[in-house]
């Protein structure tokens, strides 16, 4: 199997896992950086991530065209993907999202901090960008050329997350399943965090501990691996999980 | 396929996504307008919106009388339907639910409004009704005839969503699409504006998002067919759903 | 099919809905009043609900003894069902559940009272009876004899549901139909006056409205056969539904 | 069936039920103390809860080594395991697990107390542990070594559970199924305790009901298969189950 249809099978995993785990549902999407052209990436046309199949997955490049007029209609929000990649080298995969349970994050005062050892995969600063700011308080809200899209890249910094005021979250990723570990866990981790307000005062993570943590990203490893199969087996899609990594398999067996 | 059958097909279509997403139990139910004819909508009989089907649709007149008495007990709280398709020549669909996210606002003084993008289509104001201004302390809060009816819709006014004090809520959209987008929303941006409120004070949307993003109803786009799509999915009725507008086809394919 | 029978599917039924709607989990019953013999009670041995089938229904004498011993354990709490029955001519079914979202209600100060429509099944006055109170502070919390349960169903009195502390609740109807109604609906009410008390001061319903509504309980009609049925389908039961009542049929089918 | 393969196949059942009551998901796990050699411990090697069979339970010294080396990757906490058993001749089984709903007790000054009577198994006094107390701030917070471990046996002491703050929660049983209400009804009381503190101050369950409680943790019950019985059901492995006991046995069937 090429890199390339590596990478589109791994991408069609990631669009379940999504769905299934409630980070996505007819709206957000997940999208990869072209294995061998650091000025393209892969993602779905217009199609529930639900349903994503490997012949659903386009190549565009980094200011959100397509390489091949296939007359499929894109994502309108695209460009977030796009302007992710051209500013962010270092980042190889990338989710919108409007999890439910981040999104009173992106409208109150209150920072969204890594309270949960899986919480540090959002890293130590969260910052949210409101369209607003920019581009005025008439907009609709999606992110609908690359001008926007920069925007919020430039908004993103060099984070992990950025909450988008009132609309949802972009993530980026060193890997397609290091940025699935984001989808999944930054609600995880919003959700503690809301509740302990009702309990007290939060103590976040330590900066140390996320750093410590931030370290062990490695997709080689049982560990995430297991994750990564455990999920794609909730999703329905354990048939297209290729080899485990080496540290995982039971070489005993 | 003739305009009755499609509109009897998108509204059996419609009573299964409202079921499946929790936007109704046993009870609730959503109208279309006859296609042929205004003085006239379609609603299932007494019958749980999740078993509903293409047969079981029926004709009334606006005054919630049957069009063909054919002996099957009608919802009682047909009048809701009639009632707004009488004062709202614009409405073509209607939901009458009582989901549970949304019930906290109608019995207290905290207003529900839009705080994120998908919740833009309940619209900017969304009234209470409460059925013991005019009808007194002592109704079962049932919607039972034509005058409680109007009152509801006098409520509601020209705008999407009234909240009905201690029991649900009516919604009213341009199309069946439309107006299951404000039923499975509301409870998702009530959910929201609930949260947030742990967090602080909520930003709503601001007067010229959300009229920007009620000009985007247009039931003929890739993003619109998306949803219903999924929704249909989800509900196991993906068999009924027809052909995408042309603006969702992979034309290409 | 004779009364006994009858009423033995119906209980089946009571007990496989309350399980598919989290009322009960491993713990938790449902009886009925022996339909030909107002001194004796129906009620399973020591199963699961979500497992009962008729087979299961054991006679019990209001005091808690079998009326033919089997060898089948009993529930150890079955007093609360007798207890109930003895005080209380009027009931014909009682439940005994630890439904998560009504305990806050027993171990706070705040009053747990009908605040949406559905939820007037509760009736106007919900007392909460403590077992510390006449037992001590060193009891199991089980109500574990005759002398308990006859505690509790003086603290209930002429209520539809009385909370125990620290424990569950104990719900008393005029048929199953009925005490489902309260069992599926009490927790419904308690969320949400959970949420609203989050956004302000919750209204409850008008004490004319609860009257109006306990007037409803008629299983005869279309309303309350619809619930069932939808209820009973959900938990894969449909096959034990008996004909409907004459006002849900669809005569004109 | 040996005394080992029955605490196999019990261990392979706690795993599943774990997983499906979302105590556990890919991280966390169970294990038991060896029934024939207290110096050894049962516990999977590196696999989802959800995926594991007999065949993937491995035997380790309670230092964390393996019997037999098989080359099949273990968890990197399963010193929290052996730590506890060394320290606690009494404990048999033992969890971690990341449960939500008690995370928010680990990271605020609110001591998680039992409030409910299923709760009780959590005990009187459930200490925090804090891993930075020892280890500094700047570990990645897992129990990756004995010295770790028995700091964190320290802190749990005689009790029933610990919280691990900004990581999850060990629990210490007397048997894998006194283990596993542990795993199962903390998180309940946690999210009944939260409740509760939006309603008012949550009373406690008296220190003499607890006590009263904790005596009835036989396994040997009908009360206490009847929810061993119940959750395997759910978790898809009723046909792992033996013989019920004896005083759970329908014996005039």
């Amino acid at each position: 199997m090429s890199d390339l249809d590596q990478a589109k099978r791994d991408l069609v995993i990631a669009n379940r896992i999504l769905a299934r785990e409630d980070v996505v549902d007819a709206y957000g999407h997940v999208s990869m950086r072209h294995p061998g052209d650091p000025g393209r990436y892969l993602l779905s046309w217009s199609r529930s991530p639900e349903l994503v199949e490997g012949t659903d997955i386009v190549e565009f490049t980094l200011d959100g065209k397509k390489v091949t007029d296939d007359g499929r209609p894109p994502y309108l929000e695209r460009f977030i993907h796009g302007a992710i990649y051209e500013a962010r080298p270092d980042v190889q995969a990338v989710i919108h999202s409007h999890a439910e349970d981040t999104l009173a994050f992106g409208i109150t005062k209150t920072k969204l901090v890594p309270v949960i050892h899986s919480g540090s995969t959002i890293g130590a600063e969260v910052p949210v960008w409101d369209i607003a700011a920019k581009f005025g308080k008439g907009t609709n809200l999606l992110v609908r050329n690359m001008e926007q899209g920069r925007d919020l890249a430039q908004c993103l910094g060099g984070n992990r997350l950025a909450l988008m005021r009132g609309h949802g979250f972009a993530a980026a990723g060193s890997s397609v399943m290091d940025v699935v570990r984001i989808g999944v866990y930054a609600p995880k981790n919003a959700r503690v965090q809301t509740s302990a307000l009702r309990l007290g005062e939060p103590l976040p993570l330590y900066p140390g501990e996320i750093e410590a943590r931030t370290d062990m990203f490695n997709p080689s490893t049982a560990e995430m691996w297991r994750a990564w199969e455990y999920w794609a087996r909730r999703a329905g899609v354990a048939n297209l999980l290729g080899d485990p990594p080496k540290a995982a398999r039971p070489s005993g067996r």
